[in-house]
């Protein structure tokens, strides 16, 4: 593999549009390469410690804006704040940097200005913006006609009877500003992994995203999920996946696909397959007629990641299989040289 | 009244000693006179928002260290932010500062660490010190040897039958270091107006305090309430506040006593006598036999106090009437000029 560390990428611009977890781990990396990142974050997130801050106060969800914070943040010790969880009282399961933006939110009534606090606070790397400031509910209907809401309640859609349904938002999302633009500028434009329906759905389904996607002369790219999701994305192969992100965006977008080739550690599996994760197939013949170009690497983490938190629900629910952020993004940087040289 | 806004006070060290709002209102205008300020603060505050972090997280009491900061910060917005109280939901009552210091001492189990870490995001002139790290509870005996523990439920204690009670903290307190060396090193040592049973008696009663006053080579002045607190002080004229003071700190240690001679507004006070406040008497025949300097003046301030939050019970329950901030410290900056001139 070509070494980039010695090369200077600090000019490329790179948009990541996703959720927490996801995201965070690829901007953790992508720092070291520039310091032009621009984190779009969905904003139909309502479980866990930002679903009980949503519902108390009704202050737009923190949780996923906090993560990419955290990762851009050039100060340790407000890392470490900003994600210190309170583990009794009645503030237990809170994530500080939630409350922190709720706070923010509630004081000046302006989500964004919050945001931008937080951001100088952190003294974080590039930016992160909501990709929508409107108070939106993630909505789906399947073949049964039955209507869910919520994120949190996406397990009360029967995925098995409703594969891929019809998903929006309510009410109609106006797209930020910034994001439409930072899509625009960018060279590269991610689409981080994460919960497909979840989360990558609210940011792709706010009205102008896919347009300012399928119009951006960004490399497009799209980082496939490592394992399925139980109950929502059982049995789905590489191309489900990129074909369900550009079915939420309402464009063929996608100029490459990045997608894992290395069955994780046995040992990793064995320990998680109760949560019925399961490693996502490639479904090689389709790829090659894709009209994207698809990558496979050895992308899996070889460190096993510790979900210490159990007070948070959404938390506890998460998969425990990670990409490596360095090879990930290193892979991504690479991808970029090879479409830019074709 | 002389001038001495033109005069070049920066080379002045001044400690003030005392609770929440009658600190804050002396330090709002000190600072600017000088940056060299060191706010000493009680640590046995258990009601309101404070209370509840105590009993819940075990935490040291935040809420008057949180005031101090907020009136020596120079960064406006995050002033606005420490003093936000949320109105609903789980955190309601809550100061945000408070959540924002235990949340910090939590994660690093020091709370001197978390007030210098939130001094530095405040971005404050001068330092804000904890008077005791121990965390410790204000305990109070009278003649009927009944025990009252916690600075909240002091009314529990018929004052009536046990007036000037024995007080203690439990467990004993350390001093912490760099309070006695503020108060050592300072040109003035300023006994901030406030709750004295309830804010002064836990920061006097701390083991080395009052021997530190004494030795102080500073001017020692105390700033003498400017009404009684129902149930607790009822009748207490100058002397007898000052009197109970020197008794905390087990030293007649004062320099110096300022007390108001003016009426408070006779709109204010018909207002506000429903609360059973009433202005603290002048025994003027013991003053003048008093071993410390016993200057009056118009301390009143004509601003009416708002206290927009009732959510916090002990906030409820403070004083409308207030000192002026410019007028007190300057009275105390001609006091300190007039007895270096002796």
């Amino acid at each position: 593999m070509v070494e980039l560390f010695s090369e200077d990428r600090s000019d490329l611009k790179v948009a990541v549009i996703g959720g927490g977890t996801g995201s965070f781990t690829l901007l953790s990396s992508l720092k070291d390469y520039t310091e032009q990142i621009a984190a779009l974050v969905n904003m139909a997130d309502d479980g866990g410690s930002t679903g009980v801050l949503r519902d108390e106060l009704g202050a737009l969800p923190p949780g996923d804006i906090r993560q990419c914070l955290v990762a851009l943040s050039r100060v340790p010790e407000m890392r470490d704040l900003f994600n210190y969880r309170f583990d009794e009282g009645s503030m237990k399961g809170h994530a500080f940097g939630n409350i922190f933006l709720a706070a923010l939110e509630k004081m000046t009534g302006d989500f964004a200005k919050g945001v931008e606090t937080a951001s100088e606070i952190l003294n974080i790397i590039g930016i992160v913006e909501p990709i929508t400031l409107t108070n939106v509910t993630l909505a789906m209907q399947g073949r049964d006609k039955k209507v869910v809401r919520g994120e949190y309640q996406i397990s009360d859609l029967d995925f098995k009877k409703n594969k891929k349904p019809i998903m929006w938002l309510e009410p109609e999302a106006e797209a930020n500003p910034k994001a439409i633009t930072a899509i625009a500028q960018a060279d590269i434009v991610i689409i981080a992994p994460g919960n497909l329906y979840g989360s990558l759905a609210p940011a792709l389904l706010v009205p102008g995203i896919g347009e300012a996607l399928s119009k951006s002369k960004a490399m497009k790219v799209y980082v496939c999920n490592l394992v399925t999701k139980p109950g929502q994305t059982d049995g789905y192969s590489v191309t489900d996946f990129a074909d369900e992100v550009e079915r939420m965006a309402g464009y063929k977008f996608l100029d490459a696909v990045l997608f894992n080739t290395e069955k994780p550690d046995d040992l990793l599996l064995e320990k998680y397959a109760k949560q019925g994760e399961i490693g996502v197939n490639l479904d090689e013949n389709k790829l090659k007629k894709a009209h994207y170009i698809a990558v496979g690497a050895n992308l899996v983490s070889g460190k096993i990641w510790k979900n210490s938190n159990s007070s948070d629900p959404i938390g506890a629910s998460r998969t425990l299989i990670r990409h490596d952020p360095k090879v990930t993004i290193r892979a991504i940087m690479e991808l970029y040289d090879y479409v830019g040289n074709l």
